[in-house]
Parts: structure tokens; sequence; C-alpha cells
């Protein structure tokens, strides 16, 4: 049987390669994570075990593309960004997103056990991702900032909206409405005096998200080698350099961070 | 904090929606599945126990995305066909592929152990995942003929090739030898003159991959309803119309199975 | 001087190619075209020989490039048809716009004298251009439906608001008052009472626009030839077949057009 | 007669913005320019009249286009670049690269009679153009001294080959033949030694092609002015800033041209 009379609809395949020397940010959103969260009875306004499983799907991805050298992640969405003359998937964008969601959402059923004993996952989630190109350090610093300065305004208003629920026994409408037209100030002094809550003492996990980045370091091996012509065993230390991924919940916004970290962006 | 100041990075984004009035056909392939079936000890040339995680794979994306009108898989991929008018995701090629291929992944693991009892999943499998419109029908019965025709011979070679190595103690080197260069009608003599098999007997999963589409059936359910007024319970049978998802091993490439289901494809 | 390293820079370019199999169309616009009638002081509603100078560079398009087997215009627009398999400029979206709309532009001006005679011209126009893909016979027809109902109405209103100003000295924004929230019916009647119009008596290259696509005609050639060992000069009639551009101002909305040029959509 | 009933065509429109913060190059090349400057019996190797033509529709373009900060042209293209932050047309790449094709293509044939006196333009010529985006500063110079190192390497192979063409009565064969496989050098010598020419006293406008900039200059204007009240006429000189299009022939691949002119490229 011959192929070759259908093999013309590979030509309506296109191409999507990203633009050259641009930073390429691959973000993942889990797919209805409200319902997923009320089906698994998450703590509100944040489950610890959630994050921590996120954040292993995140250095699981990265331990498998190398060429992500930054990740940072809150609540239920991770950005991944690749160095900017990354080659992975020859730059195609459909293969570097579909790659990383599908990873990303196997692991999360793979390691699911491992944070939630006990825990029935109830049904394999879904999650979307897209590919964002930005032409400049700037811009990829504005893009994290905006992430992060994102998971604080989000997780400002959840920390009041469930403390309302859950110790004022307000409803959800009623916080809802408490909470309209407040600024960060107001819900700080409103955690601190209603609910004795200094907002900077809630961990930094939930605060300020997940930074994942490469971070050399040297392992000590010892080995033990029985030479071949006596029997007897040398023991040799033997020291290795190693990349390995961390996790930090920092702040990325300031310069701080790119300081302690000036090969993350290098000086393209 | 004002997050407005980093938006502007929103507008990197770009948009990516598919031609209208073209069929949306999304392929899932496994990424790195030669050392995964390694690994995994899979059966050569196929096996079953993976073919059926694949099929329950595709069978849960039908139900969760159901503009998808057909799919069709053999080995480590699966194609997904939406109707080509609709609007699922605004018709966003990165949001239709990421979900998709994600899902599939999720459910990959979550459904591991129900055709692998006792066999342990080792890691995580990631699958990539590509979008690809056709403007006509015949366009589209091209692209799925296509596929079906690569699943047989694909699977006559490695049944011919396996057979060599497992039953005639070839080494994979020497059954590549021996086959190369034969046509279809050389490998079914070999088949049946050598191993005493004739190629038509193989299981259809092996040979036709598999087909879902939906189907309406019809549900009687019984229904027992007890009166407010008096205490009779009255038993009722309701009869009720459903979609399901049906799994079929059967040609795809001829017009008899299109006669059948004349409403896949539909009029336009 | 090595030009190898910079050359890098040619991997920035994309890709643009059009879906196989589907209707090309290249829309042309005039760029600040009320401004250059203006300038040019063009008869209102409708200038005939701007029009006609139109036609003309539409119909050296299409001579230059073979595979457009329609084309229709009307005002400063027009758009041209390529045959679905074309394979012009490899179907590249940016080459197949930018090389027709440059040579309408440059025709504009070159043909301009033999429209114009005696009026000059006072700068070189631009014009801009856009493609767009159809997949199928029934939306293509659909698209070239909706510019020629747009003619329609266009003109009907142009008609009705130069009238009011040119006859009955109405200012502009008097006749725009006048004509607001009115249908074709109260058009259609407005010009026939007030100004004694029937509208369906203007010309149609106002009312319908211009229709332009191939016609096979037979050519008579009279060839003289002298016989090299006589001094007789012969003469011979030879039939030929061309292919020439046909210009028409008909209606391309209902079937009648289409069933009388059955190749313009092919079969497929 | 509603045209909305056909109004769902422009849905098949595609978006086609580009990326922000990145340079857009718009290039244009002339189409067929080969038969072209043989119908016009252009001068080989460069034909001065041609390319000021080509220089005084680069200018056109840039004051119709004012975010466009330089230009580059040598042979029949040119290059437009676009500040980065543009948002002429929306970024929109087809809008961009048609609106400056055909506004280039109309001017060439406006402009003709100007640098062409006596010399009839036979026909319309098409051009083709391209978007290409550099994201960084580096990657745009890059992409100039790309297209002005081809511009040396095309004048010198050319001066040297209608030497041998034009002086030495060599086939267009034989001096293909004499030039293949030489170096820089080998041509410098050869037109030094054998046609007596010192390459670099040949005109810049040949050698290092064109270069289109802005800058600002300051006007004296003397207006007189009539005081009411009196009749006394009053002279009074202006000084006004204006910015005008500069054309120079100078070295664009290394420093000192974007030292001296660093409002070009900004800081960004």
């Amino acid at each position: 049987m011959a192929n070759s009379k259908y093999e013309y609809v590979k030509q309506f395949e296109s191409q999507d390669k990203c633009l050259p020397n641009c930073w390429i940010v691959v973000r993942i959103d889990g797919r209805n994570f409200h319902k997923f969260s009320d089906e698994h009875n998450f703590e509100k306004p944040n489950d610890e075990g959630c994050l921590r499983l996120m954040n292993s799907c995140a250095e699981y991805v990265m331990t498998e593309f190398r060429d992500i050298i930054i990740a940072y992640g809150d609540s239920d969405e991770y950005s991944f960004v690749f160095r900017r003359n990354t080659t992975q998937f020859s730059r195609r964008a459909s293969k570097l997103m579909t790659n990383i969601v599908s990873q990303f959402a196997s692991c999360f059923v793979f390691n699911w056990s491992k944070f939630f004993r006990g825990k029935e996952l109830k049904y394999p989630p879904a999650f979307d991702c897209r590919v964002v190109l930005y032409p400049t350090n700037q811009n990829l610093r504005d893009y994290l900032s905006w992430r992060q300065a994102d998971c604080h305004i989000n997780n400002l208003y959840n920390t009041c909206f469930w403390m309302l629920v859950q110790r004022d026994n307000c409803t959800t409408k009623e916080a809802e409405e408490r909470l309209r037209g407040t600024f960060s100030s107001d819900k700080n002094e409103l955690l601190f005096s209603k609910f004795d809550i200094n907002y900077n003492d809630i961990p930094p996990l939930f605060r300020k998200g997940s930074v994942l980045f490469w971070q050399k370091v040297e392992e000590k091996i010892v080995k033990q080698c029985r030479s071949k012509e006596s029997d007897v065993v040398e023991t040799r230390e033997i020291t290795r350099q190693r990349n390995i991924v961390i996790t930090q919940h920092v702040d990325i916004i300031g310069d701080e961070f790119w300081k302690l970290h000036p090969e993350i962006l290098g000086d393209s």
C-alpha cells in the first residue's frame, strides 16, 4: 500500500519558529482549577501541598529541558524561561509549549501521592499553555515582576477574603463587598487589627511564590577502588561540580536577586 | 503595589486563531517513546496494554472536549479532529493543543495502573503536539488515510522484524537487512511461509489502529418514584438518548466507514 | 570582507506560507483616497476616469500574475483571487501581497495620463493590501458578494448624498442628516421623486463595480509567407486560441454568473 | 440589501502584529530588475540615474512615514527601519509592508522622468517586500552591515566583470570564469594593474550605497508683517528647527557613523 499519495497532507503543517535572540517564556495555567481545588478540598487561601506539588513538577520540567534558566510559579500557574539563544526543538513554539505542558501535567499526577498522602486524586487535570517572546532583559524582568506582583495582589486579597469567611463568618458575598475598593494598606490594616495577622509573617511561599534556577554545587564523592595487582582497597575522595535546581521564595522585582545571580540574564 | 506598570508585557502575546471553516486536527506524539517502551519492557511489536491505555486517554479527552468528532490513534500517536466550525477556545491553536496534550498526558499516568496491574510506571512521559488545518472533507479524509496507511506499513514491517528476532534468532541488524527493499507482498509471504502467520489474522487493534467517534445510544433507565400522597412506589422505565464514544478497529481509508457514519463529516 | 558573520540575520525572517487548497484573496485599498480624490477634483459620487484607471491596473496585474482567476473592484479597492492550488511565490503571503500592490500602484501612475488627459497627477498614491484565505467555494462567493453588496450600499447612499448636495444645495451635514436611518427603498424613492432618477438606469460600472476574468477567444491571424524556391507570396489564415481578460459590470451575488462561467471555481 | 449575512467573511482575516519593542525592518527588492535594466539600457555596472531615482523614492517614503529612522539602499533594494516602539498601523506587518512598497513603486514611476530625461519608461515595475524583526541594537546593526557588505562584494565583482567585458572584450562567460575563486585583493589588483582603476576612487554612491536619516536643521525665514494700525512694514527674521532627510554614502559597518548619530538607535 503506497502511502505516498496521502503524504501531501504534511504540507498543511505550518512553521512557528520563535524569533531568534528573544527570551522565550512558556506559561502554564491550570484548567478549571477553581473546580479542581473544590473537589479536592484544598486549603484556603493557599494549599501548601498543591504548591509544593507544582514546584516538584516545575523542577522535573527544568531537569528535562535544561535550557530553561529560570522558572517562576504561584497559585496554579508556572512560567518557564528559555535562554534567549536556545535551539531546543529548533525554537518551534508548538513543540516547546506542548512538551512542557504535557510533562508538567503527567508529573502532576505522578507526584500527587507524595504530597497528598491518603488523599485520592479524583481525576486527571489539564493545563493550558502559551509562548510569549521578550526582546530585552528589561522586558523579561518586567514580565516576571508582573507575575510576582500579581501573586502578591491576589494573595493579600485572598488572605483577607478567607479570614473574613473562616474567622468572621462572613458569606463569600459579604467578604467580597467588604473588600471592594480597598487598597493594600487597608487590607494590611484589616489583617492586623481584626485578625492579629502581620502580613509579612505569612510564609514567603504564599507571599512571593517560587523561583527556580540553576546553581553550581560541589559534590564530594567517595570512591573505593580495588587495585588489580594487589588486593588493597583504596579510598578516594573526588570533588565534582554539578548543576542543580534551587527553589527560593524571594523577591525578584527589585535588583538584589539579579545582582546575586548575574549569570541568569547574562550580558546580552 | 501597582501592577499596572508591568501589564504592558501582555501586549507581547500573539494571536493564533485557526482559520474559520477548516477541520482542526490536533496530533499528539509520545516524546522519546522508544526509550519509554524499553524501560517498561513493552511487548514487541505491539504492547496491547499500552494501546488500550492510549485509547482510554483518547476517550477521556473526547468526553472533555466534545467538539472532537473523530479521533484516530496507533502506536504512540493520536489525532483528534475538531468539527470544522468549532468555537472551542475561540479556535486559538495554542489553547487547543496544550489543553488536549496535557489532558492526555495526565490521563496516561492516572489510568496507567488500570492497564498495567503490578507494573510500576517509572517516570512521567511527555508528548508533543501540533495543530494542522484542512480546508476540505477530502483533505481531512486523506489525512486520516495517511495515518492509517502509516499504521499498516509500520505494523507489517514490525511484525516481520520481531518475528525474525524473536523466533528466528536474528540480531536486529540481520532482521533489518533481511527486510530492506521488500514489498508488502514479500512481507506477507515471509510471515506465512516462515512463521505460519496469516497477517490478516493479526488483531485489528494492531493492523488498523483505533477509531473513536460519537454514537447515539438509547438508554433504558428504571426509576422508582414514591408518590407524595400515598406510599405507593411506582416503577417507571424511561428511555433516554445519550451520546457515547465508540472505539472501533476498522478501515477508514475506503468509503464504507464514511457511508455508515455520514454525520461525522456532515454536508459542508 | 567576509559577509558571513552578518548572515545570521537572515534567520530572523519568518515563513508565511498560505494554507494549501484555500482560495487566496489579495485585497488592495487606496491610502487616504478621500484626500486624494479631493486634491484631484474627482467627480462625485463616482469619477469614471478613476474607475477606468483602476480597471486598467487590475487588468495589467492579472496579465502579470496569471494564476489570478477573478478580480473584483469598486471605488478605491480591488480584490484579486488566486486559484486555490496556485504555487505562485510558493504561496508566501508577503510576496503575494507586496508584488501585487506595488504592481498596481506603479501601474496607476503609469496609466494616469491615459485616463486623465490634461489633468496632472499631483503626487504618487499608496495602497494598502492584505491576504485573506477562504477554504470553500461558498466562502469565496460570500466574500465576493460581501464586496459587491458593499458597493451597492455605498453607491446608493453616495448617489443620494451628492444629489442632495449638488442639486438640492444641501450642506454635507444636512445631506447626512436627511439620509440617516433611511432604508434602500427610501433612497430609491428619494432619487425618483425628487431628482427624477431611476437608480437602475445608473451605469452598471457604478452600481455593480467591475468583474475581471479570463476568457478564451479565437484569433484569426493572417500570415504572408514567401516560399524559398519560388517568389510566390502565399497568404495563410491561422486560427489561434488565446486567453484574454474580460471586464464586466454584472451581478456576481446570484447564481447566474457562476453558471455561465463554471471554470472559475472549478469542481473542487 | 442586507450585507450582514456576508460579513462573517471578515473573520477569516488574520492578525499579524509585530512583536513589540523590536526594530522593524521593511525591505524592498525590485521584481525582475535584471530584465528591467536590460530593457531600459541601464549603464553597467551601475546606473547613476536609477540609483538617484531609488534614493528620491526612499526619501519620499521617509517623509510620508516619519517613524522610519534610517533607510539603506543599494542596487534595486531598499531597507527601511521603523523605530522600535513605533505604533504606525498598530505594527501590523501587512499594512507596513504594503503601504511602503506601493508608495515606493508609485513614486518610482512618478519621479522617473526627473532622472531619465528623454528616456521613456517602458512598463511599470513591481517590487517585493518583507518585514523582519530585530530584538537588539546589535542585531539591527548587523543587519545593516550585512546589506552594506553585500553592496561592497557585489559592486567590486560587477566593476571587474564589466571592465573585462567592456574594455577587455571578454564575453560574459569568459569574464565569469576569469573571476571565479578570486578574493577581494585579487579583484582590487586586477582593476589597478589592468584597468588603472583605484577601487577606492569609485564614487561612494556605488561603493557604499545610500544611507538616509533625519537631521535637525535651522531655517531662517524672513517674514514681512504689515502692522494693522500704521502702514509700516516690519521685517522679522525667524529661526525655526525642522527635521529633514539627509542622504549620505558612508560606511555604517564601523562605529564612527553610530557615534556621530547616537539618536538613531537611542538608548533602549
